[in-house]
């Protein structure tokens, strides 16, 4: 049957996409300025101990048939401290504009604690995901009949526009598959994961990373899936580049939304780490985005600075950065955000979806241009 | 397969539940007394419009082998206009302990917008209950091919102390049943849909709703998944009923959540219905409880006294009461939250779940003597 | 000038206080009975450090003339760490019905810091506390060029039945008094400080407090200001008290509000202040509150047990007790807030205001009679 | 006496204020490009109804003497629907950065609803304007006896750089005489008002006001008191100004704080206008800022299309728009924010105040350098 290829189908892409990793450029190879010193791979990984894993799920041409497809989807596990290591860690969110689903965040705000992987998907399979992530602990991380109980954190962005979205093509296996493959190292970016059928600012979208060195020592990684705003909004590096590619316009009004992860080794508490998730808001205006209804815009921070204290009966002691402290991680998060987003319109090519439509990538060399035309191009 | 065939025998309880409505006492039957003036049925369906279903899923006994049972859980629905109409409500929410999950809730607070059911079942089964709700949605209330995105809200409570809950036994059709079996008229009590396996101040809990009319002749109805709490916690009409009845104890320490879903037909905005989600703790109070932090208290107020303004281009009429008009509406909440819990216990009749665990149902002839003792017994 | 005499003579009176510190008896030595063991003072100062002072204004009687009295108010003092030790604490907040003013809060939740006292007054004279807060700390703390700023917190209740309230009695000097005078020990209750002109459940309110310690022995220590409430729904013990004495009954729908401040030497992080914040709602369920729409129900908590870090470039070291860890805090502010509050009404005396306006004190001997008829009068 | 001269003399260059108004350029008769379509005075008097009026405090020179000067201060009062009309609005606010204050926030979150002006000043005379307020209300706007209590709203920015900021020199007078000046009509911008000794980049700031007209119709109007960041930071129009006129720097670190005041026509809600006020976080991003540590990034909007239900027992009729109309209102917010806060820069002129501490005025010849050298500058 069909349906069960094009799984395997996409399990075979995954299992090669280690092998198929950034080959192309990315914004700042492409003379796109930028504020910060980034870290050596440039990627949310910078932070030690966070893995990311992506599952791509890219099948069938044409015209939708409802449940076959074309299927432009996928699924993305961020583990805070990887894979083996199970301790939580502390955490904040924040919803700019909450169109949108982020699971688990009852618990972060009560608690200021994360315990388990972040999972990036699509809108219409934020459950599958989610169970899947219990499955996958109770399998993998504790005995099954313990009692106990996980609230997984599983955010979405809408990839209904190029993808089979109510066909619900996302499995448990493709979960199991994305949290089973996540590493540290190089970041896949663009149609990759959660982000392959995504759309940022009318060209194709999808996931992007960056990360920042602040003049402390610490880390900050940023990893977006991006999926909104028009096209007339986009401000690269602060220049209108959007109305200067007119070409391939997909929407008359604003939809999609922004998914955005910071990671961070800092010794900061719940309460900080609620503010670093308040920032990528001022990377999005750079970006010229007004943040429209239908965006689902929502942002978390974690910190692997802190072991979060867990033993019953005696406090534990945790590391905190006094708050006048706080305003390089601030700027290092607006920095990266702004990356991670141009990097994920760099990195994603030109895809064909459901019923022909068809999201173009944006044109490296057009960016060049525009940006040397107005004096921002940077020579590297 | 001993699955499927359990999986019949639910959905032939479900179809009988109708029949087997309450026979049993309600609280206020036995004498508790109560503030307020409740509604024809005492019950969330005193709210025009709003109709409840519930899938109850029971079966296999002894040990626990993980997959296989003993399952004692369920799903239960909450459509706040009924099947018929797909109009949004207006809605707000409130989490008084955050230790739980309810999905659909950044929109809530965004757009102060309900579009589409509240269902509740147990911890592990929100995301299968939540994929499920588009899935309904997709077949049943629009075109399949729209393009169209959908954040159901799915909130629960934990029951894996008599239920298999690692075992993941409810399925996507449970929900269809749940939704579909959904009615006005009395609403069944006790060991129902996601109430199945609950416990309530070491008493078997579950499902309970009542209703109060407010002197302005507004309605208010509530439903509790009630899930929490110490013996000795418990009090009714003020009175330490807990600490009286020691027998059955389960746990050391608090644990399990409360969920409360508000109905009115007053017509409030957003930020009103989120003052009424606020309520229910004060009523939590009465009743003796600390909300410890392994508690999801998680809270939600909608309101189908107004139509939500949808037309693109115009404002819509909206009706709102006085600020000043709200006093009656949160007493209702109060009184109307702290009777469905007691309901619940009252119609709780002992179970028998994993492992032998058994929990008890609270007692009425020992609930009626110490009540009496205290000079709290109504005479009806 | 009378005005001038006045202050003169309520300085006099405050100069005063000390010396006619609590004669009475408070609710526990009545017979009412609480659960938890209280710290040796019942009082929030049983938290090392914890300094309270009032300025009580009394003088006139007779009709309103606005501007000259009768005046019924005042101005209470916490400071967190005493007058001479300046470090900040970690605190959190919660509105429960924000129908009132808390100043400084916008800092609370970002920075989870709270850097100076805590004043309560009238709802009329917020501001000109607030200013002369910042006026003492410059002149008393810090070098007066210095380049600094304060943003102070100052909360109030609504005293305007008995107390002249347009009239802004209340001046920097007695907030400055209230300050100069704050001190561990005993702390007065009732018709003292910021609660002089306060009215609870339509009988005469005002500050009350009491104290918990916990099994892990931490001191959890609540002062209240409390002004809210109708007759009818008053329960002690759980037993409705309030509908069995309907004399001197004042108004026919809920008004006035209550401010509880919470402290505790237990170490914890901002964010686990704010859940602290979140309980006294339970207790006012307990004591049969609503929260009705005039309420301004605002709670402050604060921690001792920890060292703000401040040191610029570096870390500093916090102890957090475990998530797991808080269930009996939570249970100590339910418990010494419902003490507090019960002490509160057990301590003020009647009082005639403006306009000829009298508060009744709870009578002592009617409230052990009803709890004796009910079974809930205790032996002590 | 001192004082009492500078006050007369402060009074009379109020009185003058009206014959001083805005004779230089804004932002875009210099050619910066903004987006959208602004309204005819392009200032948040647009929105038919509000008015605004500043008292403007000036006087003494040379070194610091603290409570004599120099002075460089003042109020501004913003009232929604003019002196005459006392009828509230709705409301909602929004902290990007809490180290800030707002008074009255708690009951604008909780009902909605602001009832009375929104008054702007510096950190240390928040207090002093807020019960000013107060007396303003009771002296002019009802009976002086009536029980009746008030809940203003007042905002802050520090000027201890250039202003003499704890001589407290802000007197009730002071917010009466901004209140009694109030008028619709263009707005003074620059040093005047609340906005007097503000500092903005590093360059002399204070107050900017702007507006847009959305394609439906609707106004939108912003007056900013702005008094943030640092110089490296200032983009204009996505050119990185900031950078290329390193002269006059005052600070190494972020300092200071933003104000946004929205006024909109538009029929919303008061969960609506909440997400209005998140949105000038998007054009702190388009200028460059991270909204540091030391900021009190506070932002609160307000709607004149609907009268707020006041009438007790019954419902009102509210105008709301639909939820997928909004986003041209974000837009209109953000674009308007942006070219406020330029505008203040723009209109500012070199201020030199305490200890000779001197504020730069952003050179306009240079502005315009920079930007024709980006290809940004237009041509009108």
């Amino acid at each position: 049957m069909n349906r069960g290829l094009g799984r395997v189908a996409s399990f075979v892409a995954l299992v090669l996409l280690p092998a198929t990793l950034p080959a192309g450029p990315r914004a700042r190879d492409l003379g796109v300025p930028f504020d910060g010193r980034p870290g050596p791979l440039n990627a949310i990984t910078d932070v030690t101990g966070v893995e990311v894993g992506h599952t791509t799920l890219i099948r069938g041409e044409g015209a939708l048939v409802v449940g076959q497809g074309p299927v432009r989807t996928g699924v993305t596990a961020i583990l805070p401290r990887g894979r083996d290591d199970r301790a939580p860690v502390f955490a904040g969110w924040h919803a700019l504009n909450g169109n949108g689903e982020m699971t688990g965040t009852a618990w972060i705000d009560e608690s200021g604690i994360l315990d388990g992987p972040i999972m990036l998907t699509n809108t219409h399979s934020v459950g599958i995901v989610r169970d899947a992530v219990i499955q996958w602990q109770v399998r993998h991380r504790r005995s099954p009949g313990e009692v106990w109980w996980s609230l997984p954190v599983v955010a979405e962005t809408w990839d209904g526009w190029l993808n089979d979205l109510n066909g619900f093509h996302v499995r448990p296996e493709h979960a199991f598959a994305a949290l089973d493959s996540a590493r540290g190292g190089p970041v896949a970016e663009g149609s990759v994961g959660g982000g392959t059928g995504m759309i940022c600012h009318e060209f194709k979208g999808g996931i992007g990373t960056a990360s920042r060195l602040t003049p402390a020592g610490y880390v900050v990684g940023v990893l977006v899936q991006a999926n909104y705003g028009l096209r007339g909004q986009l401000r690269i590096a602060g220049v209108p580049v959007g109305r200067e590619i007119p070409e391939g316009r997909i929407r008359d009004e604003e939809a999609g939304s922004l998914l955005v992860i910071i990671a961070t080794d800092a010794p900061l508490g719940p309460h900080q780490l609620r503010r670093l998730a308040r920032r990528p808001t001022l990377a999005l205006g750079r970006l010229g985005s007004i943040s429209g209804d239908g965006s689902g815009d929502l942002f978390l921070a974690f910190s692997t600075g802190n072991a979060v204290p867990t033993q019953a009966g005696q406090p534990g002691t945790v590391r905190m950065l006094p708050t006048g402290d706080l305003s390089p991680l601030f700027a290092a998060v607006v920095e990266a955000t702004e990356e991670a987003i141009v990097n994920a319109l760099v990195a994603a090519e030109t895809m064909t979806g459901r019923d022909g439509h068809t999201a173009l990538a944006l044109p490296h060399d057009r960016l060049r241009a525009i940006l040397a035309r107005h004096g921002r191009l940077e020579q590297r």
